[in-house]
């Protein structure tokens, strides 16, 4: 799917922020969604954080791709000066390619960061995206 | 002053989640205080992050040292994994160096994470301790 599927239902003020919520559509039904709002309140909230979710039905369909455009998208015309996603497992590395992919750098891992249910204490990315 | 001046005032559940308050008090009065809580929540939730203040009136008294080492006592003893810190305002070096002085490390430094009022957009450090 393009990015041209995913439209806003939540647009401007969020929660009291400033942030959206944007859905993916695929044949009229919700295949997935994006929260952005700001990484950290008052001075640190020129950065955005997005949150992502896709149904597991939808799997495989570029989804989290053009959610993920969208976001970066929307960010930007906000006026965010940058992205930064704070816990992407590493053992997840469709999410870390996909993210590389749409011009994000990993400035670290979090060593251990994540209770992953069978592999144990798992490293996260801290990754970061000037929005320009 | 020292980590024997900081008190417990709120201990094991805080706003639902596993955390603690912390006061720190000089001659009855109440200096400085950390609150303790989950960096991040479900299986991120073994990290620890502490939000710290320290009444400017009692600044140069080693109130934030006191906190800080008491802040990784009780973490330690609650049984987070590690301590993490989010957003270490770089120019506030004298932050910088007392973290370090308390062994953590930095991991990486986000850059223009916070719009400092006199200096436009600084840097703040990832800092990252793991408690044993």
């Amino acid at each position: 799917m393009a990015a041209g599927h995913v439209r806003d239902v939540d647009a401007g003020v969020l929660d009291g922020a400033r942030g959206a919520r944007l859905v993916a559509e695929i044949d009229g039904r919700v295949a997935g969604t994006v929260e952005i709002h700001p990484n950290l309140p008052g001075q640190g909230s020129h950065v955005a954080n997005a949150g992502f979710m896709v149904d597991p039905a939808f799997r495989g369909r570029g989804v989290g791709r053009a959610l993920g455009g969208a976001a970066i998208e929307r960010a930007t015309k906000d006026g965010f000066h940058a992205m930064q996603f704070n816990a992407v497992v590493a053992t997840n590395t469709q999410a870390v390619k996909l993210w590389h992919a749409l011009g994000f750098e990993t400035l670290t891992l979090i060593p251990e960061g994540f209770r992953h249910p069978s592999l144990g204490l798992v490293d996260m990315h801290l990754m970061y995206k000037v929005l320009t």
